[in-house]
């Protein structure tokens, strides 16, 4: 695939995935709470995790309509965690997505409120007509197993053995002197299994066979742990402008990083090395399709914000 | 169904509940994430939303590995929402269950996150093994099917049409005048979805035909605005110690209530009309197993924390 065929397809799929959102986070939630959801959704970020869904799922020629609630509701839970992320108990940042952050626009409760809201509205995005009115209803371009299994996917990325346990080990880590093992056993949770779940949720909407999700499972590990090897990286970097979010914070905060860890050449070399193993996971899966997934860790490991 | 029965059965019932809680609300999550987690779950509460799943499950000759999980599903959606609830920047309460609250225990930041990670839990609760590992995996004691209905049903009743839009306009309602209508549909957010969807999940574990679902969800809407009437009624009537939670604070709070609006003696007399209602809904639904749920309106309705 041409890079520039890929540009267009990157284009493409995030408009896709950008008038979904825009037409399921809601505007009529009462006492502002929708206002709260759709600015801290929509009109920002990159969209990594949607594109790694649609792209896997497109490997294995899944189908489009689950693929693509699926990339909204892992995308939906980024967004949510990012506005708690934010919140003064926690990170404290007043600047997301080059906007002020929710709690900042909106006041603290509504910011939580909104989050809370968020990660429901995800497992509500993963289940057309799934649970509504009489028994046997029908569900749309949504297979029931495959909600289900979008379902389960998703809360185990997102719960205490992934994201809100990375998170929890973040907090707790702030000022101590941690190792690269335990650095990476944090980002295994907090980055990387909301990422790796993208892949394996795109790869659930079409048919994998055990050998390719395992292949798929290893793609996606190493590729989230390069994002946020990257991510630490481009904290000391690149400027807040760039970044669209406070650029610096992380040691600021006191808080262990691959930069602080390993130094910068090192950091840069491991996600190199990370992307290999990306590459070499996909090489590995020998689906046909693979290529915007191959360039989507490309893309992950040379971005600029 | 005799009252001693009954009793006996709820006291089964809750304890099925417990264990499964204390088996499924996670010990070893990192960074104290789990402490915060079980302490905000377990060993509390009067467990109304798991006997009304059980109860309606059991009407319909339900799955009971389902009931069983959609019940733990639904109390930790609930069990959630207390934790941030009781949050400084919401209601700022500090007793909860007879302890002091999760923030108070543990700060606001893993009290937030506790919050957050439980919420996934449910999800993950109700979809055994339905996203691990190879396509087309054993899926124990739920079919697929009903795991994505269960979902859905509670996806929606915690999200920004249910419970948490409520809250949302609970917060906007501070110090306003609010009338009987707008109070109603507040409720019917806040704290009747979750009470309905508790009814409704219940009748999905069995075979409910559309009539019985419609006068299932009737009863469900019922009790769950009567649910609120009387805790606004026991927020005036009883003692912190009793309730367990801080007495009063819906007035302190110039927070408008079923008493504020209609007076001590008017919202007594709606409590009953509402749990008339309820038990018309379900000799209307004409299931043959309905007194659990009949006695459990009574319930809703005579307690006293």
């Amino acid at each position: 695939m041409k890079l520039a065929e890929f540009d267009a397809w990157m284009t493409l799929e995030v408009a896709r995935v950008e008038r979904a959102l825009e037409a399921w986070v809601p505007v009529d939630a009462p006492a502002g709470l929708g206002q709260a959801m759709r600015y801290g959704v929509l009109d920002g970020g990159k969209r990594v995790r949607p594109l790694l869904v649609l792209a896997a799922s497109q490997a294995v020629h899944g189908l489009p309509g689950a693929a693509l609630r699926a990339a909204c509701a892992v995308e939906l839970i980024h967004a949510y965690s990012l506005i708690h992320d934010d919140m003064p108990c926690m990170d404290n940042d007043v600047l997301r997505r080059g906007k002020p952050a929710v709690h900042v626009q909106f006041g603290e409760a509504q910011a939580m409120l909104a989050g809370d809201a968020i990660q429901a509205l995800a497992f509500d995005v993963l289940t057309p007509n799934g649970g509504d009115g009489e028994p046997g209803s029908d569900s749309q371009a949504v297979p029931p197993v495959l909600q289900a299994r979008l379902c389960g996917l998703l809360a185990r990325a997102a719960g205490h053995s992934g994201m809100a346990g990375g998170q929890a080990i973040d907090l707790a880590s702030i000022g101590l002197p941690l190792g690269e093992n335990a650095l990476r056993d944090m980002h295994h949770r907090k980055t990387g299994a909301l990422l790796q779940a993208s892949v394996l949720m795109g790869a659930a909407c079409g048919a994998a066979s055990p050998a390719q999700w395992a292949a798929l499972a290893d793609y996606g590990d190493a590729i989230g742990l390069a994002f946020q090897v990257v991510d630490d990286i481009l904290d000391v970097t690149h400027s807040s402008v760039t970044l669209g979010k406070t650029a610096g914070k992380d040691i600021d905060n006191h808080k262990p990083t691959y930069v602080t860890v390993l130094g910068l050449d090192a950091a840069r070399r491991h996600a190199n090395d990370l992307r290999d193993k990306a590459q070499a996971a996909l090489a590995r899966s020998e689906l046909p399709d693979a290529a915007r997934l191959s360039l989507l860790a490309d893309k992950v490991v040379e971005r600029d914000n």
